[in-house]
């Protein structure tokens, strides 16, 4: 077991920054911005992410572990751009740079772009109301123009344009939105030791390709859930990294069974050294939809710093938490809407990131499940130094995130939404994921046989997992038939009934294994609740086709 | 020397395809897109570039040869995504998916995305004047309202709408901005083989990124020009992959030296086998702006087919080509400006895609230097096999360019601009760089000392090259400084005369090596023409100063 590091108190040379002793709140974010002053950030600026987490309320907490010992050499062999030498002469007083080759904004084709948007709060207080708007185009929800100008920097319209945003950027991605960023991770999680930061990703499946690169090597093993996202298993296999699976129940990944998968590591009988990576999806797993609670988060970190693991937290589904389900009594959005913002902060289930006393965990955060994977931009908060690493092989692979990308976010969150508004928006994205649900579990309960179809209410995110009893199938019982077979038939007789659901198997973290236990992933996010109910029946049918059991378009189980 | 692959002619399935049998035209893509109707590709469609193309006006060409055997076991080792087994049942009629995980584009809080862009053409009936303007806020140039909405593609408005570009998409990118980088690439460079494609990119940064992991492994070296751009060497080394330099003149890399560099290839002293890969930027090379004319081309792809490369055409600067400098009349927007697309067309020099009968080029096109650095997004033209292991690579890294970037180019080149818009823009880019340049050279042949500086005009792209006669120096004359040194003092003097200029030492390919000639690299893109000549006195001023002659502050070499 590795302890955490000693406590280093470092030299605070900035004693300009804004004290704040407790943990950060919407309104000392406002503070310390009003303390820190205006944010001037040109072209390519370097981000210093101490600088925007405001230092000294981190002061008295303990400094990462290094993971020096576990870089790649490719990781250990960047060192950077060599032009770069020249950028600390740019500060010289009057001097004129044919340096860099960055080409005019005078000649960028776009001399605004905007958008239309939800007005922060609006779409709480319309949502789940019909129509019953003022000629609003958006079903009811009020929008509102956003827009950003060629030089709203040099203007002072902005922090933020399209001359600095358009042009060539820093694999960090740029400062403004960065901030931001930094901000609402120390809202959300205030992670527990002083040197974490931020680095901007291309989206978690990229970042998983660059952790990957930076820490692992061909015969490398990565540890995860045993039914696992398969683009994460499929993103390391051709590099020679295999995922060894970890028993699970329904509230996800068991300690005890990563203990005893890294207690009995065997080298020999693996072809691979003891694996150091554990590739998580804490909430809303896809594809189980199970939401570890966080007594089961402390148990998994504990087995972390017993074997020295390091955690990739991969949590796009972690704002889709709901609260539990009452068949008797389904939520609606008054009931499943925490009366305040920081009621609704303390209702989220502790991200390891919040636990991570030791620097061992870096966390994926994405956009794709709350605003749209096509922003293809998130963020990674891990220990600085790892951070660093990631930044410096952005700026030599994707260079950061499109700045078209990052001009919309910044625009949405940063000057029109807030923390606050982006709060009050992943509030209206819960209620309405909280309403699928329903919908889905309802459907469940009436369309499909209770002995042969079992499931566990899912607690976030956006899938449904339905076990199977393959065991009562009459061929299963005779010998005939495999499990495997069973779940096939299942499959094909249900897309003949007009609804495809995907098979449990294809998620299996050991694709080689042999399938024990037949289940199916159904989402509830992508087709709307009359739809929902209509492909679970259809599920119900093709279940009792395949078992051969009466009953085959009839409710059951109310 | 591997000959082209013998001529095979597939069977043509599609007979509805229009027949195109000359090379392609702007007027030639509007009758092949009336005949094959509307393009109709929704949420993540996978592209079929065959059909894009037009596939009846290739089918004379040769085939590719395969470049299967050189590609690494991480590339070869990539199957795809396993959940696209399920796809195919998508087209099952009345199907409802609960399958994929896609959240609603009903969530996305975009309800349109629009910019103000130049009027297709205006920008060149314009340009060069000064403010004369009915009101418009671009210093003259006519400016339109461009707007994509969430739900065009339901509502008949456009082939792109929200919905779809920020939604998950493909590692190739949409059909629908895919579509028009075929064309535009058929158009401009018409590649003599059958099975070329294309696939996008998010930038040339990270192709070559991805293409090294495709091609290459830890000892491998790739070919250069002995000044080469630094961030492609510095992608490759933290592989293990070293940049093996090749002799230049002032038409760029020298076939004569690529071959002998080929020929004398020595595996032991090298430490890696012989190299199969020459990274080239061939139109306004970084750093030497050198321009390689047609004959040089030509030369160099013989060498190629004769040692067997594949050939990484990297072409930021391509359509930045001028017309010759002449000192005595330099060029202005009315003489620099071709009368017509079609004449402009062929004044560029031929690409080696448009050379390319055995499919040994990989183009990489950008739109960096010509729309903006912040689209991170370009494309990558190669043989169709190439093409689509890179794809496949991006499913799983990248996942393509930024749907929000995506869709503001398909609103700008395809729904706005269209291809001869876009020609259109070029030109007035070409006439800006090309006044550009003028005051450059103007300046340097005002300013510069002749016998110490020395430079041949660009014909395309935004650098100068400066030669400094080191060997004139009196500390080197008497052995007390070495060229490095001398170079480095010159830099030094520069920033203090208020100048940035790059080292030429910083772009070799093999920093290894002693430092043999003295060279400055300035881009004539960043600053306004004023900035352009004084900071060239200044340099001016600094040569001498380091040379210890007199004349610093006077005008020379008129």
């Amino acid at each position: 077991m590795s302890p955490p590091s000693a406590i280093h108190v470092l030299p605070e040379t900035d004693t300009s920054t804004f004290t704040i002793p407790d943990r950060l709140t919407l309104e000392t974010i406002a503070k310390r911005r009003a303390a820190s002053g205006k944010l001037v950030a040109g072209i390519a600026a370097a981000a210093d992410v101490e600088q925007l987490k405001g230092r000294s309320s981190h002061a008295h907490k303990p400094l990462a572990k290094s993971w020096e010992h576990r870089f790649t050499a490719e990781s250990k062999g960047r060192t950077g751009s060599s032009l770069k030498q020249a950028a600390k002469f740019l500060k010289t007083p009057g001097l004129i740079s044919l340096g860099g080759g960055l080409p005019s904004s005078e000649y960028f084709p776009f001399e605004e772009v905007g958008f239309k948007s939800p007005v922060p709060g609006g779409v709480l207080r319309v949502s789940g109301t019909d129509g019953d708007a003022d000629g609003n185009e958006n079903g009811g929800v009020p929008l509102q123009d956003v827009v950003a100008g060629k030089h709203d920097m040099a203007e002072g319209k902005s922090d933020f344009d399209i001359t600095t945003a358009f042009q060539y950027g820093q694999g960090h991605g740029a400062v403004q939105l960065l901030r931001w960023m930094v901000e609402h991770t120390e809202l959300v999680h205030d992670p527990p030791y002083r040197d974490w930061s931020c680095t901007m990703t291309v989206g978690s499946t990229s970042a998983f390709d660059m952790l990957l690169r930076m820490f692992t090597k061909p015969g490398d093993w990565v540890l995860s859930e045993e039914f696992t996202f398969p683009a994460a298993q499929e993103t390391a296999a051709p590099m020679g990294v295999r995922f060894a699976g970890v028993g699970m129940d329904e509230h996800g990944i068991r300690a005890e069974a990563l203990d005893e998968v890294l207690a009995s590591w065997d080298v020999k009988a693996r072809g691979g050294p003891k694996p150091f990576l554990l590739y998580t999806v804490p909430t809303g797993q896809n594809p189980t939809g199970a939401t570890q609670p966080l007594a089961r988060r402390r148990a998994v970190y504990a087995v972390a710093q017993k074997h020295d693991l390091l955690i990739l937290e991969d949590e796009p589904y972690y704002f889709l938490q709901m609260p539990p389900y009452d068949p008797s009594s389904p939520s609606n959005t008054t009931t499943s809407t925490p009366p305040s913002h920081k009621t609704f902060l303390a209702t989220l289930v502790p991200s390891y990131l919040s636990l991570d006393r030791d620097g061992r965990v870096c966390r994926l955060d994405s956009f794709s499940k709350v605003i749209a994977p096509g922003t293809r931009c998130g963020w990674l908060t891990a220990p600085a130094a790892l951070c660093a690493r990631y930044a410096t092989h952005a700026d030599l692979s994707t260079q950061g995130p499109s700045g078209a990308t990052q001009l919309l976010l910044f625009k949405l969150l940063e000057d029109t939404w807030g923390h606050a508004g982006y709060l009050d928006w992943l509030l209206h994205i819960r209620a309405e994921y909280t309403a699928r649900r329903e919908a889905i579990l309802a459907a469940c309960a009436r369309y499909l046989p209770p002995d042969l179809v079992t499931w566990t209410p899912p607690m976030a995110g956006m899938f449904q997992w339905l076990r199977v009893h393959h065991r009562l199938h009459p061929d299963f019982l005779k010998g005939e038939k495999a499990a495997e077979e069973i779940e096939e038939a299942i499959f094909l007789r249900n897309v003949e009934e007009g609804t495809l659901l995907m098979k449990g198997s294809w998620f299996r973290a050991e694709r080689e294994d042999e399938v024990h236990e037949v289940f199916f992933r159904a989402t509830f996010a992508a087709a709307p609740a009359g739809q929902i109910e209509e492909a679970i029946r259809r599920f119900g049918v093709a279940v009792r086709g395949v078992f051969g059991v009466r009953g085959g378009d009839e409710e059951v189980g109310r």
